[in-house]
């Protein structure tokens, strides 16, 4: 992933990235329900790779199953390209886990962006302590056998009710995980950094008492120059 | 799919179905939430043939898309075997429709055996007048580029819960919608059948007033015999 | 159960006797989210008798748990005394059956007044048509074991978020069941029988174009006389 | 409302006219969740007339409060015009009743086109006997004071998760309700009558064995003048 | 706002609030499912000032709409009286957002008392930085265009399932938020002080092994002579 | 219950026991949706002491019935014996409270083991920062006598979809709580800890960038003699 593209998405927040890519007919693009195992204070920024589960039937996913070199979620594991975000479409059910704390470690050690489950993580506790961003809806101790199959890698997939196309730009905050279609993340990424330039000189001035009707958005001319005025003094 | 098995399991409940299954470990076969949009008061028997549908992106379900003779909707209107079930994976929501009277007027005319989805029909009205069963949830008028984006084409699903995979048999009654690992299809039917079987002269006898202790299941050796005879007078 | 008591519960609805209750403060007497099986056109009454589920534990929950002459849901097939309604509390959990054909008929047989679940019942297209009233929230094929275990008869227990304390007179008609508990029953009938005597005076009186305003409730006069004479009128 | 109006909207069905809003940015118009309480194989249509529910407040909601002649939901039932839809945002709640069979009685003697809500109606079996169409997500018993207090009269409301404003024109058919914005209303009536010639064109093809490819939507050229044939011989 | 009113509601808890309103018939005061986005450790209290969203329709809610200086969510920001808390009815949908941390700082540089929604924020790690309490269900990124219009200001209004009239006292702790209808908001201050006096009471003696029965609630007498006297001695 | 037994369960997750109780069929001992008020850090471990709530009706529970000395739910904060877990079956409903501060302190100082429900506690701030652990699935103010009667002590209940037994030992970690059949404890317990012994080896094999396949699980006989030699190393 370039370089320029990830630093922009670092520097920005989903919220302004959901209002980039609402102004450009996209309103689903949030995962809903999904929330950070801890909060980290920072981005996480990645081209999405996909994990498939369906549900599980008894005779496919006994214990045993995981002994299989190939089975589909110890691939995942093992194949997702360091600097992406493994997504993960478990049919918004956190009944059973979608992963543990071995192999979210795993994924840490080979330099993944992060994880991103719309069920649970079971030793999330753990998972929260490792030194990668990971996102689900709730801790789900029960392993994921006892009801999620994992099918398939890097194909399109729903996660919280949103579509996630492997190579699509996924970005999570404190708050929510979103996923940019890859064509337009360059120009989502610079029109939401150059609102971030607006919306921090905004607050600065809601701050200093200035009413919100004229500035945000800006209808006001005053605050054209004003903002100009304040861009150049900040080197923005 | 083979005559004597359809035959069979044209004749038995998906109740004693769902039991023989659980027998044999397999818990979560019925798939959840669904019901005929009419009752028809006959089996639908047939092996699955699948449609996967991820969430809809704006910029990729446009109506236009219809127009694409490659949709995976319409293909797999086009493709579904004779004889078949289409089974749907709409991720249980039927806020926008997974198909509508024209295509599934269609599968009718190809000789589709049925169609299922964990979503809901739009012309559910109309579709429940047709000669082809037809599960679903709830009826619902959105046109599926709304939500749903058909992606592939018999592939592994979830459908209410259930995994389904193609050629898996799907048997629905007027309650509900089981599905049949291939693999044990035939011992299924057979065990169902004879249970059905035992079934009717139970509910004979409870008719005329015998309780159902010792009877169901039959643990009193009486009942024994007395089964052997009946079954004999009636040449089953 | 009282048969004058009985005789006016047949003849008033569900939402009068509603209305009854919530006028001496019973705001949640309802059974939440459960209908009939088929519309009867005829009241279901009778005191509760009452089953408790509790999730099942698949030790304990195997097919060969029926064999027992001691299993709870056996037993209460064969106890519920006539002229009572089975009241099953489910955990508002349909994804398995809470009894089937067999058992419902057996019911019948004995001269049970009705079966009210939380949950679901297989055969439900057969219960549907078998002579006696039967409540639900949806068919579910799944057998009992799969996810509830019997455990006791005749507890108080909870039903679609109602309190059911064993002798409560519970009714039922085309829309919803209801549980009055016994202490009030017989003034509770009564009022409810009072109320449905002006509210048929009512529905004949808009049916010819007066409108409700001071007559429904009657704060207008003049409806006080043409009352007592419609009344006199029809004996009633 | 107009009469011509009226006339096309009586003869397209809601899944025809979702899709022409969908094609011009309306992506949310059906009422989610809501059935007729008994379907009357005629369309429900007329401009909407709203009522607006609040959460109940025990003190505000004693019987005593339909004594009042100003109480909003006797007054609705009274001033809803001749040829409207009533619409009531009871906030998807269906626990307690939005209104029962007495008033939508005297709705329907007043000449209202039907009535929607997105909770549920008590006395539901009458209500579907009555020869005006109704709208709800399930019967319900209690009456509405248990959690709904009827608030104010033909204001913006939501129901169903659709925006409903005064004087929008309101659409049901046997699977659903649609609201369509008024000052569009002619615009889509007018196109979905068109698409209506087209597919009752498509099924007949269908039924006599034609591929939908190409036809559904009409891509290939062949169909072209065969429709203009087929309107021409029908005199549509 | 009375000072005294609002000096006893900073130092009790919702539950006892709660518990004063249920003894006096008042059952559903308190907001279901909504929590703060950061616990503050001290009460949030302020008369209600309401905004009601109802759902989005696509032509009245682009970006543009905010640019009007009348938009309700703007003007809601800019008019909600200083000690007032902002009360949003968002129908319990956070799927987008009610509000962002720029309008928040706004109300908390307005001197406004805190902001409740039952629905979710945007931004909502840094709204629960700010020096002003805010409740919610879930963060939520997506604008809330995407789903919510913002329609009228200060008139009665639902609010995770409590009705919510203009002036009504809206408490809030780290548990939960409640409101309290306007006209007896001094009593129940009363009442709940006295009842936090008690139970700051009952905490030491059970803290020092006392068991509870008898003594919460106080039905043993030797009870009401050791809290007079631990009541002298504490000066309360 | 045993020192040994319970040392073990101290050193286990709630995942890993999961994991062994899979292995034995047993699929749902997780309480699900319920997490703890604040976690500890450490281990709650005891057998199950049960209270059953059902819904409240409004004649049976107004404050007044905590006068009573015999009322279960004070009954069982008395009678729950030290080293015990305090299990609540309230139907999954957290609209109301199960427990509050004054209560649960009392179990603490009772020595008692923890305390969850499948409802909600009100003072939940005050009972996080209290020395006994606590698990529900949200802060709930109002009384339980809302929503909740207690009815009965120590009888087997569902606890969030999992049947708890009386004497059945409850585990709760940082992330969730497991209900181990008392008969199975031992052999689970001794199993857990020794696949926690494995994990932590794979922990530490991963974060030096080993693969997880054939390490996890351990199909590769490399790691056999490794994995040896560690234990011998580390003492365990």
């Amino acid at each position: 992933m370039d370089t320029t593209l990830r630093d922009k998405l670092m520097s920005v927040s989903v919220a302004t990235l959901a209002t980039a890519l609402f102004n450009r007919g996209f309103r689903n693009q949030v995962i809903q329900g999904v929330h950070p195992v801890k909060a980290k204070g920072v981005n996480m920024v990645g081209p999405a790779y996909t994990l498939r589960y369906i549900p599980a039937r008894e005779d496919r996913n006994q214990l045993a199953e995981f002994r299989n070199p190939e089975h589909p979620q110890r691939l995942a594991v093992e194949s997702c390209p360091a600097g992406h975000v493994l997504v993960m479409d478990s049919r918004k059910d956190p009944r059973a886990a979608s992963a543990g704390d071995i192999l979210v470690t795993r994924l840490m050690v080979r330099g993944v962006a992060g994880i991103v489950t719309d069920g649970g993580f079971r030793d999330a506790a753990t998972i929260g302590s490792l030194d990668i961003p990971a996102y689900h809806t709730r801790p789900s101790s029960p392993t994921n056998l006892t009801l999620h199959e994992a099918l398939d890698l890097n194909v399109p997939i729903g996660c919280g009710d949103v579509a996630v196309f492997p190579g699509d730009i996924v970005v999570g905050d404190d708050d929510c995980v979103i996923v940019i279609p890859q064509a337009i993340a360059e120009d989502i990424a610079s029109e939401a950094l150059e609102m971030t330039v607006y919306e921090d000189f905004v607050v600065e001035k809601v701050k200093t008492g200035t009413p919100i009707i004229g500035l945000y958005p800006k209808t006001k001319d005053v605050f054209t120059s004003e903002f100009a005025d304040w861009r150049k003094a900040k080197g923005r």
